[in-house]
């Protein structure tokens, strides 16, 4: 393995120069003006990337899996009901961290591959009165793209607070959280928007911070309350000195530079560069004869791909992809976890690293003697990007 | 403020080159070998650092108070009652984080800058049945030193379980888990480890793992549950591939070049040199006539001092000593906020910046006014550090 070698699995990505250079900074403290300019910079450019201009933006030390609870322990009360849109393995996981804020979970389920259908789903929010729902807008686990903006608008017309697991999607995948009506977005630092892990991200919008405010029961953690947060939160947008618990400086420092980095392509060129990368990843695997997880293109992921091994070839690819400079990752979902693998492409990814990616598959699923006709994944990709 | 301004308040802290210099590397995955080695290595040297060879580390992206909440989520059941051995601020919030997993909350308090007596904690344990006794071992609000290993050696006494809040002394001041019979200790990553804010560190022993084992309720976190992370941490220690969420790849990395250099310059020097500077720091504060916030030299920390503004002199200090090229602290404690200010000195800490600090707060002393000798304190820490 070489210190070249291209990191393309869902998370952590490879990142912008300038974002890595940021993270080596002298260590600044947590009242620093410098950072707390940054801090600011960081909440008002969420509300621009999420386009939730009246949300209100949390960002804590936490992995993507904080943000997910974050949302649970605050918008549910003990004993009120929440409905999963399940698409795979992370909305599993939403449902295990509402249930530990005490929520009754009910599940709308589909084949891995698959996302429920709006008159599933419209069906499963009449069947009893539900305070949340939420939705994985891509399963990390699956590549599948939920359609939030119809699940949202379901959500709405029931009187459902809408909560949306970004973590594989936000600054990628088109969301419009203002348009779509969706109350909650969350994500981590570490995938499309294009800063190191550890940071959780989460949008809160009107309706959810109401529904926060009219809670009559404590969230069930301290560190995990918008309470404790929130004038936090106002204090270092407003660049002026407050604390709860130290802010990771030089993470918060380095998702500066990301969103700024965002906001200088803006979302709508941004989505449309993902588009592309994800479209000639898909046209290079479709002519190495790869089938993916997702069932339908609608349903596929611009910010990753997960593809069956073709017949006679088994986990072992990911190996010898490797071995040929690109990473990429296995199976997640347990259901299918041998069966197949999966490529990010978000964040900084360009043309580049498209034909690096596909041209290490190419090569490794030739040297293990798949049925894969030499040069057609690169020539496909080349196709697409032209 | 210039970028070379000195950085001297209780965490963040000036931190070694070469722990800036691995954040800035390239992005690695959570499943990179180097990585692995790197996490394994943390996991194995926090057993050193922390001297508790049986424990189990726990180390998550997440604040120190999240490090304090995980305790508090994993030890005690809803019902069951918890002592605080209440010295200030932090331990306010440690009884505040306890609450919230449902337990019953009981302080033995001290005033600000004092610590209960032995026979009062004594007491206090015998006043019912206590499933854990929590002592915060520095006071980052008020610098004072608690007797940890006589508090620990009670609730050995009385079967209680005892948990220390070591955010502000692990790394720096004398702490053996294994001789002393704590349970469990945990702390921040920005203090006296001496890497960069993010990362929550927690070590559990063995019968406080045993008491989690026991548990007969569900944590009330996911994020917070050991359940999650045990198989990954010891996964990780054994450089094999696991996952429950994305860890802060590059914060570990830094964690990883700090805690090699506290072991090569081994903790019982590491604890030496941070009493050598403390000392030569409250010698020089005394020479210019100020007092600590501790009530005794034997409630000192070695990590932090905090004092009381001489007459004359209010909170606008902290500005007139940053403008001398020196940041430190103002006050925390609610009682007394406007009263005293608070400098760091813990980690990388050496003579130079003890000569600087003292210099900075006289200078800005001598210009408000205070009847503070000029080169009092300069000459006091020079013969302390000779």
């Amino acid at each position: 393995m070489s210190d070249r070698d291209l990191l393309m699995i869902p998370g952590p990505i490879e990142l912008e120069p300038s974002v890595l250079a940021v993270l080596g900074e002298r260590q600044r403290g947590h009242l620093d003006p410098v950072f707390m300019k940054r801090f600011s910079r960081v909440l008002k450019g969420l509300r621009e990337v999420f386009r939730a201009p009246t949300a209100q933006p949390f960002v804590l030390a936490g992995s993507g899996t904080l943000a997910m609870e974050l949302a649970a322990a605050n918008l549910v009360q003990p004993g009120e009901a929440a409905l999963v849109v399940n698409t795979g393995y992370f909305s599993d996981r939403m449902g295990l961290a509402l249930t530990r804020h005490g929520a009754e979970v009910a599940h709308v389920r589909s084949p891995p591959g698959a996302a429920p259908s709006l008159d599933e789903v419209k069906k499963a929010l009449a069947s009893q009165k539900f305070k949340v729902m939420t939705v994985t807008h891509v399963d990390t686990s699956t590549g599948v793209l939920a359609p939030v903006q119809e699940y949202a608008a379901l959500a709405r017309e029931a009187g459902v607070l809408s909560v949306v697991d970004g973590v594989c999607s936000v600054g990628a995948e088109a969301l419009d959280m203002d348009a779509w009506g969706v109350d909650c977005a969350l994500t981590g630092s570490q995938k499309a928007l294009g800063a190191p892990p550890g940071l959780a991200v989460l949008l809160a919008g009107p309706r959810a911070m109401a529904a926060w405010r009219a809670r009559t029961q404590p969230v069930r953690s301290l560190y995990l309350d918008f309470g404790e947060w929130l004038a936090i939160h106002e204090a270092y947008e407003a660049e002026k000195p407050s604390y709860f618990a130290t802010p990771p400086v030089n993470l918060l420092a380095a998702l500066d530079v990301s969103v700024g980095l965002i906001l200088a392509e803006g979302m709508p060129a941004r989505v449309a560069r993902h588009v592309r990368m994800a479209n000639a990843m898909r046209a290079a695997f479709k002519a190495m004869g790869l089938t993916t997880l997702p069932v339908s293109e609608g349903l596929a992921a611009h910010t990753l791909s997960a593809l069956y091994y073709p017949a006679g070839v088994d986990a072992a690819l990911v190996k010898a992809v490797a071995a040929q400079g690109v990473v990429i990752a296995g199976g997640l979902h347990p259901e299918l976890k041998t069966k197949y693998f999966r490529v990010g492409h978000m964040g900084a990814v360009g043309a580049n690293d498209v034909l690096a990616t596909v041209s290490a598959v190419e090569r490794a699923l030739v040297a293990s003697k798949a049925a894969v006709e030499p040069g057609s994944g690169v020539a496909a990709a080349e196709r697409a990007l032209a």
